[in-house]
């Protein structure tokens, strides 16, 4: 019976009924990455250096090297990425089990909300409301908020910093509990530069989507985009991180499958 | 219809009846590279620098940056990394279209042969037996190659280089225009470091699988592990590289779609 799922997956790849959504921004020089206060360690940014180039260095191929964060461009964080995460098992990118990385995706559209507060918060009265019209979050899905950040193509308006900080919407410290505690998802996606929102520092506790997703063995997903092209409900999320050996996120390329 | 095939696949992921099987081998020092004759330029390690670790740079978060080759470990090969293939069309990692990064694979089994002769080549005669048990390879799925090379845990074994180059299995030219002309695949995929055989410098023309697949805007993956764990026919490939702008080949995370 499996099988003729999977063989009547192939035909509707085939023939487009089943779609494949590219949800990763490309990896270049010009990526937007996370700043930290300059006490911190930073994470890099993306460099490739080229190796040939059907040249002398190699006459038939071309090829880069590359650099780069854990957690630089559309990446993924692994529960050990956080405090919170450190001790629990499966919690680094080698050791999550394979099947906690293909999971249905509910996407909670801000776009508007955000257009007006680029501080807007997600809240549990928030979810509550698309799960009146969507329907129940199921055990083990992904959260993904839809904010239209992946529109601010120049990292200046992306990160959109002033003196106070970064100024970009995520989910309320309580949200954040309820979709662990009453949800259980597998994890949750924003399109901003991390999953926290932008003046997160100041909550409490700070990083609370860092804090409690992590410390529940559950993952995160950042600076996505494409989450236009998701309905509500039905997709399905494909999140393969790089393999790295205690690996605590790693850049990605996030596809979904989407009926058409 | 097609939304009743995600929900059935969904559920299928939640029991178990489909499972997820991981085929990359772990991105570590260690993990083995390709050596080329020194007067070309050389593929990088991969390497990891500790951002913070719970610690003053960074007290609740740990993080690596890492440098690595684009080929480097668990690789996906794109056209353009052939000069055959440098001025297709969606040759490149950022433009090759997502819909071509979710195939079926068929896996033909040629333990025995390597076993007993690490220069083993498979033939379109290799190919015509196999496709006369399992069934004809249908146009657009993926060639795996399954060697039992990924039981060889140190590079030394691996990459099996002596006075007259490296020796390790691969498709003969003959069976990479059989499969590009005759089969339409998408790609061709190993256990080895790379899609070629060791000694194929010495082919005609040289590096076969590179040239003959990239020049038909065809795909290759390298360091694949866990092809025993798939059947000759039915699972799903999900190659989904890093979407560097210009990119050549990157490392991955390959997981199939197996029914149980």
């Amino acid at each position: 019976m499996a099988e003729g799922i999977l063989s009547e997956l192939a035909e509707a790849l085939a023939s487009g009924a089943v779609e494949v959504v590219d949800l990763a921004q490309p990896l270049e020089p010009a990526t937007p990455i996370i700043s930290l206060p300059p006490q911190f360690g930073q994470s890099a940014p993306f460099r490739a250096e080229r190796i040939s180039d059907y040249d002398d260095r190699g006459p038939a191929w071309a090829w880069n090297n590359i650099s780069l964060g854990e957690h630089t461009g559309t990446h993924f964080d692994a529960p050990v990425h956080w405090i919170t995460g450190k001790d629990l098992p499966g919690n680094t990118l080698d050791t999550i089990p394979s099947r906690r990385l293909v999971a249905p995706a509910n996407v909670i559209d801000c776009t508007a909300a955000c257009d007006a507060d680029a501080d807007f918060l997600l809240t549990p009265e928030g979810i509550a409301d698309w799960e009146a019209q969507h329907g129940r979050i199921e055990p083990g899905s992904w959260v993904l908020l839809r904010s239209g950040w992946s529109r601010r193509t120049d990292a200046a308006t992306f990160l959109n910093a002033d003196d106070n900080g970064a100024h970009s919407p995520g989910p309320s410290p309580e949200a954040v509990t309820f979709l662990v505690q009453q949800r259980d998802v597998i994890g949750f996606g924003t399109e901003t530069v991390g999953t926290d929102a932008g003046q997160a520092f100041r909550f409490d506790p700070p990083f609370p989507c860092h804090a409690g997703m992590h410390g529940a063995n559950k993952f995160g997903l950042a600076s996505l985009t494409n989450l236009d092209r998701l309905p509500p409900k039905g997709a399905i999320l494909i999140t393969a991180p790089l393999k790295i050996a205690g690996g605590t996120g790693s850049p990605l390329r996030v596809l979904a499958l989407v009926a058409r």
